[in-house]
Order: C-alpha cells, then structure tokens, then sequence
C-alpha cells in the first residue's frame, strides 16, 4: 500500500466511522430528531454499523484500521511497518474531524432547536446524574454528540475501563487470521467477514464495557469531534471538557499495546 | 442481463423492498398492530432486512439496485451500462407501487381502524411535535406509512441531509468489490454477502442519519408510496405533501452521483 | 436423502424451532420471567434466531424445511419430490407438538403463576383491545404462547396477510441459489449462510408483515401447538379459537404455491 | 492441540466471554451506568457478542468451547479426546474467574455507587418480585452481575429447563459440521462462520429460554463468578445463594451429554 492509499483510505474511513459513530449519538439525543430516545441499543448498534460501514469502505484502500489503538497493536504484532503509522494516524485525526462536521451538517436544525431550547439550557447542570458536580461547568449539552465522558470521574478507574475495552477489540483484530473458515484472501484488509465480525465485536464491546466512559476504545473517535467541538460557533454548547481529553486518547493507545503484547505471548 | 431480466428483477424486488419497508412502519404506526410503538430499532432494523429480502431475490436476476441512487452510482463507475439505466428506473418505480398497494392489502383493516379513530383525527395537526406548523395541513395521518418527511422542514438542510446518507450508502455498495474476503462470484450481482452487509450498512444509516429526514436515500421509495398514498381512496387520509416531494428524489440522485465521483477519484 | 432422515431431520427440527419460537412468546408474556415486556423486537429477533438454530441443526439431514409451506414451494420449483412431502408433513407436525410440549417443560412454573394470577384472569375478556368482543370466549390467556391470532378478524384480510408474508419468505428460500457469492455447495440443504439469511428474512417478515395476525407463514407453526393447547391440562386456560385455526394453514400453503409459480414464471 | 494451547485458549477465551458477558449484566443493573436498564435485548445481545468475541479469539488456538458442557457434548462424539477435558475444564473455571474481576476491575465505581445506595440496600428483600421468599436472605444485591438465579425456585423445574436451553446449544454446535455452505476449513475451531452463527444461536436461547432460570447452559459461566462474588470484598454484597450453585453446574452437564447422545442416534 502507497503512502497515499492509507492516508486517502484512512481519511474517508474514519469519516465515515464518525459521522455515522457521531450520527447515531445526535439521532438519540437532540431535540426534533426522529430518533429522540431510542435508547442504548440504538447507539450500541450504531456504532457497530458504522465500523462495518467505514471497514467496508476503506478496507480495500488501507486495511481499515480507523482507530490509533488498532495501528499500535498491529504494528507491534507486525502486521504494519512503525514507518507508516505516523501516515495512519495522520489519515484517522483527519478523517474524525471531517466525520463530525458532517455530523453536525446533517443535524444542523436539530442542533440549533436542541441548543436554544430554554427547557434543555436550564436543566444541563444537574442533568439526571449524568454529569458529575465537578465536571458541570465544562460538559457543555451537546459535547455527548461529540466526545466521550465518564459518569463517574475518576482517573485511574477510567483509564482501565477504556484499556481493559480496548485490549479486547485490538485482541479481537489481531486473532482474526488464526480462526479456521472465512478467511481474508488479501493481507491489506479485514476481509468482508472480518469487518463483519469487528462490527459486532464494537457492538458488543458497547453492550457490555460502555456503561462507566462511554466506550470510546479509539483515541481520535474522541479527540477528533472534541476539536470540532471546540472550533464551531454553536450558540450555547458549553465547554469542551478538556481535563477528560487525554484519557481516551491515553488509555485506547495502551490498550492497544497491551493487546499486541498478548498476542506475541499467546497467540504468534 | 437482457432488458426483461432487468425490468422483473427491479419490479420484484423493490415491491418486496417496499413491502417490507412500508410494512414496518405500518407495523408500528397504525391502531391495532401488534406491532404498534415498537420503536425505532423495530424501524430501522425492518428496513435494513428488507433490503436483504429484496436484494436476495432480485439479486440474481437484475442485480438488485432497488434504488436509482445506486443504479447511478453503478452508472457513473462503469458498473452500468447508461442505455440500461431507463429500464431500472421503470422497474423501480413500478415496484415502489405495486409494493405500497401490497402494504395496503395486508394492513388494510389496520389503516381503517386509524383512519376512522376519531382520537387520531383530532389530534393529527399538532401531534407531538413531528409535524411542523406550515405542514400540517399537507401531511396526512398515516402519509408516514408511505412517505418520509422532514422533523424540520427546510429545503437546503433537508436535501444536505439525503445526500450525504445516500453517498454513504451508495459508496458501500461501488467499494464493496475492493475489500478482500467472500467475494461475489457473479459480476451481475451483489452475492448474498454483499446483500448481507448492504442490508446492515441500510440499518446503520438509519440509525445514525435518519433522524433530521426519516432517510428516504432512494427517489422510487418515496415517489412510487406518495403517488399510491394520493390515488388510493382512504378515507380522512389528509395531503399527500407534494411541497416536499422533490428533495428526496433530487437528494438522493445527486448523492449517487457524488459517491460514484467519490469513487473514481479515490478508490478506482 | 433418505425418509428416515427427512422425517428425523423435520421432527428434530421443527421441534427446536417451536421450542425456541414458542419460548420466546412465553419469555415476554408469562409472569414471573425474567423476559416479561420485552417487547416486538424480542419476540421477531426470537422467531428469526430459532429458525437459525432449527436450520443449522436439521439442514445437513433433511434440509430443514421446518414448514409445510417451504416443502409445498420447493415441490412446485421441483426441487423436492412429490412423493417425499407427507413424509415432511408428518415430521414437521409432529416435531411442532413435541416444541410445543418442550415449551411448557420449560416454562411450567410461569405456566402456573400467570394461570392462576387473579388479575390476569379477570382481565382477560377485554385484554387492552388485543381481542375481539366476538373471540373473547375462545382466545385463552395464553394461547399466543401456542398460537396466532388476528388483532382484526377478517377472513379474508386474515388470509390475504398470511399469503403475502407467505410467499416473500417462500421466494426468498427458492431464490437462494440464483445470488452470485457464497452458495451452498451441498445441494441437500440451506447451507451456513441460507440458514444466517432466512432466518434474518423471517425477523424483517415479522418485523414488517407479523401486525396483523402475529405471522404464522407456517401451517405446523400454528396447528402443531394449538393442539397441545387444546390437549394440555392447564388450569384455566380458557378456549384454542379453532374457529380461526384452518386460516393459519389456508394462507401460508397457498403463499407457498403462489411463490413457487412466481419462482417458475420469472426466475426459471 | 497441545495441553497448552488447550488450556491458554480457553483460559483467555473464558476470560473474554465472562468479561463481555458479566460486563452487560453490570451494564444494565448497577447505579451510575450509561446503560442502566437497557432491557432483555440488550442483555441477550450482549451475550451473544460476547461468546463471539470470544470464540473469534480463541477459535485458533484451544477450538473456543468456553463451556465444560460443550467439551462434554463433543467428548461425547468424540471430537475432542477424553484426556483432555480435565485440561479444557481447568482453563474454562480458571477464565471464568479472571473474567469475573475483569468485570469488577471496568466497573468498580459503579458497584461502589451501587451497593452504598440506601434505596436500593433497603429495597432489596422484596425487590420487584424477582427473589422469592425463601432465597431473599441469600441473594445479594449485586449477584445477579456474577451469577444467575431461578424467577421461580424448584429444583426439578430449574434443572429441566437448563438441560433442555444447554442441549439445544450443544446440539447446534455439534452438527454444525454437517451442513453445507461455507464449513470450517480447520478441524481445530468452529471457523469464523462458526463463531457467528453459535453467538447468534446463544442470543436465541436467551431471548427463548432465559426467562425462567437466567440461562447459565455453561457450568463455569455460572461457577467462577459465583467464587468471585463470595471472595470479593464488596461493602453490602449480600450472600452468594450456594445453594442454588450446583443446579447451573449439574443441568449444563447432563444437557451437553444428552445433546451428544442426540447426535450419536440421529446424525451421526
């Protein structure tokens, strides 16, 4: 793969990953949307759609990694060369921003009903035990759409709920070429089942290790929408809670290593 | 594939697409469905399966495009010849039909029981929300059945909005022959894996991109329902909202195109 | 294929399909589970993963046609013997009234609690509108864990229901082998992936056509447990409506022959 | 298969398919959760995912049975050597355990919040119905996230439904070979397509046979997070219910056995 595909491949992934990631999170959150309140099995299964989606489009072009943590862990395994990682990450950051300007173009009215509807502004700080009374005053009420944050605050115990979710999806990609049956025909991507099978994984990955952080389990999944967050002009949107940033950015990447660690001692 | 295999092959599968599809929202819209309120996820995942119904029985014989966004994404690829292009739309648009008639015939005591409950009658301009104040007098009681609609009605969000979820979809089905894995062996068709994923990509942008529009993303799935909506002889069955008909013809059909550019420039 | 193994095949698998089909009904209607409530989509995704299991289990043996209706399409397609079909009948009717009785092993407990609920018989006559004045006699507290029911009696909207739904999974069975990709190799039964679509075709049925009368598309489906009812000694559980019992075989057998002429019309 | 393979795969294996699986229990039920009271269907998807996961990981290496009662069935054909079932056995418990604190270690905060609320410690005994008289002074609050409990508690009644769910999921993992379509290509694991189908056959059985006792149908998913649950030092954690612990172990077994014994007569 040129420089050029992972980077083209990894930019329109990602995007794609995120707008539909980020998509399904304002379906079920803002005001005027179809969606309002479908629940956590929606946004489980968005996601998980929106990684095969994203998988399916760019697997060809650049493996589909989509995600800091699943370059480590493939790099570490071997699978991709270090040299070409800075490319990869460069491709994902790029693509989660674009990925959440699209989100917000697609529910641009939403956003604006959700944002000046006084009902919404008045209830945010104390907003039904979801935000905690430190973090109030940053957390703006639409950063959810965006970004991850922990229900609980607290930094060791967020940190190993996102290692421990992201060592078992980086686990999951890695084995994948040691299960008998279906197997990728080509070493550049997933595979059609293989990017069916991570997509179930994310969704069941959400089911069961989303409750504490939200999942975030891929380190621009949340930097990338933070930074669009923090850039676009929406009246009313709060603060960005950057004291959280570096957490699903830290915790996926070592989740990742971790995984890749695993395999060498289990698996190779 | 000869111009018949082509026309039966649209016809049938996309009467089976609206079948099902318009079947799911009479599912949980209409009084006395078992199905009623159900959701959702009920919606989006009855949608998303019946694609996969559609695409599995016309697969074969016309390769299940179902859609003109995706005939002209195939189109502008290569994929489709241009001179085929008139006899899949005629097949689509017919089958959107004799689809809608098939959701009337086996909802039909259903849709009488909606249409004379004289809550329902009563409560239609101002129903929670969903329609807006100039559209209420346009938008019938169960047009939902049949057509999609916006929650907010503005022309250039709205048309935003069905592009960019029908260039996701379509550029799920151009890229699908790039990803290594189960391909499909018949260049006609979508093979059950691509119609497996196409199905899920279906319900992942529903989930995440219906909100704003109710995610129309193909012109027969709206057009061929509204023309039955306004010709069959319902009774109190309201407009048939003919302001709004045109976006989710055009929006889709510039989507197909712009993901069959996409396409080229990035991937071809 | 032997006879042996065809009728061992359908009773094994039929058995596991009302088992489990049948379980589900109980899971969300009988009180004291722990599934009470869990609504429509749990009772489609149950139906559809019960079809996989029956189809996985029987497929190499008999085929796993598991329903009248699929045996009576594939004898018009001509891809089973007319001589062989009795021989399915007879598996599929007993293997219904065995899944029958395994449901009631399963759940006697809840069987008990919820027939001698005070509330829950002296509600029953008019049970949230779920049952006409006319069958209130008939329609016991827990037939719909047996057998279906119209939510509108109307024997001819009743059968039309049952036909149409019939004959789209019908279409969809004998038009497996037309779709480019992953084909069965082994021409006795469904193959891993027949299986994994029809059984998410009959969730997208359920989902999409099962408002009316509940989806037999399935003559044992119903018959085989409405006898088990009737025979059952349960306590108080009132009349098995076998005014209504000939609709569920009727509609589903000639939505069975209906797709296999369509089958040999346009797909042949 | 070395006994080492044997015994890391499934130790990992376990560990993943008890992390995943406890994690959506947790998920569901504890204070301070994004998912709290996500439902049955999030529960059964979520254990669905979490037997894919893990069998997708370690398929490769031990052949992922994950479940002693599943290593009984195939002994019982005689697809895995008797000699090594102590080994298989030794790494599922083992697993099952780390699995366990796996599931503390993401949410410990939110069993924190949990068992030092005062609602939830004083509502307890009589809570919803769903603990009877007799067991109310055993069950903990939080043991329903380790282990599952009976709605209705009778031993015949709890063991029989265990053995019916458990040999429908042996039965189905035991002829999965016999199907056509696409087979495992290796002899040691259950293939990719394996993975998929068993993972969505155990969504079934939970949404068709989880109602009455909770569906254990696996000895150490039930065991080793029961062991957990006496060991952990959790402020107000209750009692460990033991004597309940050996119907989820015993009915497990004698339901693989009998599977084994099913396949042995009619498909072998």
């Amino acid at each position: 793969m040129s420089s050029l595909d992972i980077f083209t491949g990894e930019t329109i992934g990602t995007a794609v990953l995120i707008l539909l990631g980020g998509g399904v999170c304002a379906a079920v959150t803002l005001k005027r949307s179809k969606a309002l309140n479908a629940g956590w099995l929606a946004i489980t299964f968005g996601w998980g759609f929106a990684v095969l989606t994203a998988a399916y489009i760019s697997g060809g072009l650049s493996g589909a990694h989509l995600n800091p943590a699943v370059t480590v862990g493939l790099a570490v395994k071997g699978g991709t060369a270090w040299g070409d990682v800075p490319v990869y990450f460069a491709g994902q950051l790029l693509g989660a921003m674009v990925g959440a300007l699209l989100v917000w173009a697609s529910y641009a009215g939403q956003f604006r009903a959700h944002l000046t509807d006084p009902e919404i502004l008045a209830a945010q700080p104390a907003e039904e035990g979801m935000v905690d009374q430190k973090t109030a005053p940053q957390a703006g009420p639409v950063l959810g759409v965006f970004s991850t944050g922990p229900e609980i605050r607290n930094v060791a115990q967020n940190l190993v709920t996102e290692i421990i979710a992201t060592s078992v999806l980086v686990l999951a990609i890695l084995t994948q070429s040691t299960i008998g049956g279906v197997l990728p025909t080509d070493p550049k991507g997933p595979g059609v089942m293989g990017a069916l099978i991570t997509a179930l994984v994310v969704v069941g990955i959400g089911l069961s290790l989303g409750g504490p952080t939200g999942y975030a389990i891929n380190p621009v999944r949340d930097l990338g929408p933070r930074i669009v967050h923090a850039l676009l002009p929406l009246p009313n949107k709060g603060g960005s809670d950057w004291g959280y940033a570096w957490i699903p950015v830290v915790g996926p990447l070592i989740g990742g290593a971790l995984a890749g660690g695993i395999y060498q001692l289990a698996f190779a």
